[in-house]
């Protein structure tokens, strides 16, 4: 078990309807410590690709995609999710689904942060259906730009958002992938990877 | 001048109606070695004080706050500003307006990360009117926590949320105050301050 499935054992809180709060040190609370633990680890997963930039989608991977950006000493870039009277025109958009908030989002970039020489590392704390990431990757290749690598920290495995994005061949490395839960015996069952 | 002062001038975009672009740099694309030295001189002003959590607001207060929760060695938390199925019904909430985005949210922090027993600095990239800070501060009141200081990026020195905050007693720290600015030159007037 690594640190990572260790700590949502620990502080993680199982609830009904497949729902996994990690708010204590992920996603409203903020363990820095644990971000910089997660950023090394993408950085050991993702070691001889030519990343130049970090992507991530607000609000809750802008932590960790900081955290990943340093240690590959390149910028981050956060996709907004809203649409503001501040953004310029040339912006590539794509629409992304929320299942949290039964809504969709137009999720935006401005053209000026991405360009078909960029290489870019894709990061975010939750991997479910894969509606943010797709989101974020087709923005990726719509700039010209190269999808080097996917990092989430937590998959839920029994969606099928990395199944799919495994198949298509993109190099998605989860740090947890939760098998199973259950919010009455508060047990997860995480996937066994081999270079975890 | 600062560091970030400079910085403003090389990649800031003054555009008309008092509106400065910094997305190159610090709420869109960001540099984080820029955050990393903000946090360092975050430090340096706040010196002395039993910080013991951070606090912002989602979402480009987010990156900054990741870095002086780093170089205080403390959890960073950040209010969230949408209302979620996934949130608990224990809250602290406020309401913020949003003169970029003409609408009103609810901001709201977990009443499981605030207690009497913190001390918290409180962080955000830009100030102008207060409304987002006030909002902050009065969740942090209602938990009985202390504030220690207001940690901003960016003051619009010509608007009075900066001033008004000061005259309340709060330690506001802001690291680069613009007191006028002009689109068609594209020029930038800077507060002089007497720790920078």
């Amino acid at each position: 078990m690594n640190f990572l499935e260790e700590r949502i054992l620990k502080d993680g809180v199982v609830k009904p309807g497949n729902v996994l709060k990690v708010e204590s040190f992920l996603n409203h609370q903020m363990d820095i410590t644990l971000m910089d633990q997660m950023a090394d680890e993408f950085k050991r997963r993702f070691s001889g690709k030519p990343i130049n930039k970090v992507l991530t989608i607000e609000a809750s991977g802008i932590g960790i995609a900081c955290s990943v950006a340093r240690v590959f000493q390149v910028p981050m870039i956060f996709a907004k999710k809203s649409k503001s009277i501040n953004i310029d025109g040339d912006m590539y958009v794509a629409e992304v689904e929320s299942f949290t908030h039964k809504n969709t989002n137009q999720v935006i970039v401005s053209k000026k942060f991405l360009s078909p020489d960029d290489h870019v590392l894709i990061i975010d704390d939750f991997l479910a259906n894969g509606c943010a990431l797709n989101g974020l990757i087709s923005i990726v290749e719509a700039s010209g730009a190269t999808v080097e690598g996917l990092g989430i920290a937590i998959e839920k495995g029994f969606q099928n958002g990395g199944k799919i994005l495994r198949e298509k061949g993109y190099h998605l490395e989860s740090l947890a992938i939760v098998d199973a839960m259950d919010a009455e015996t508060s047990s997860i069952q995480f996937r066994e990877q081999e270079n975890a």
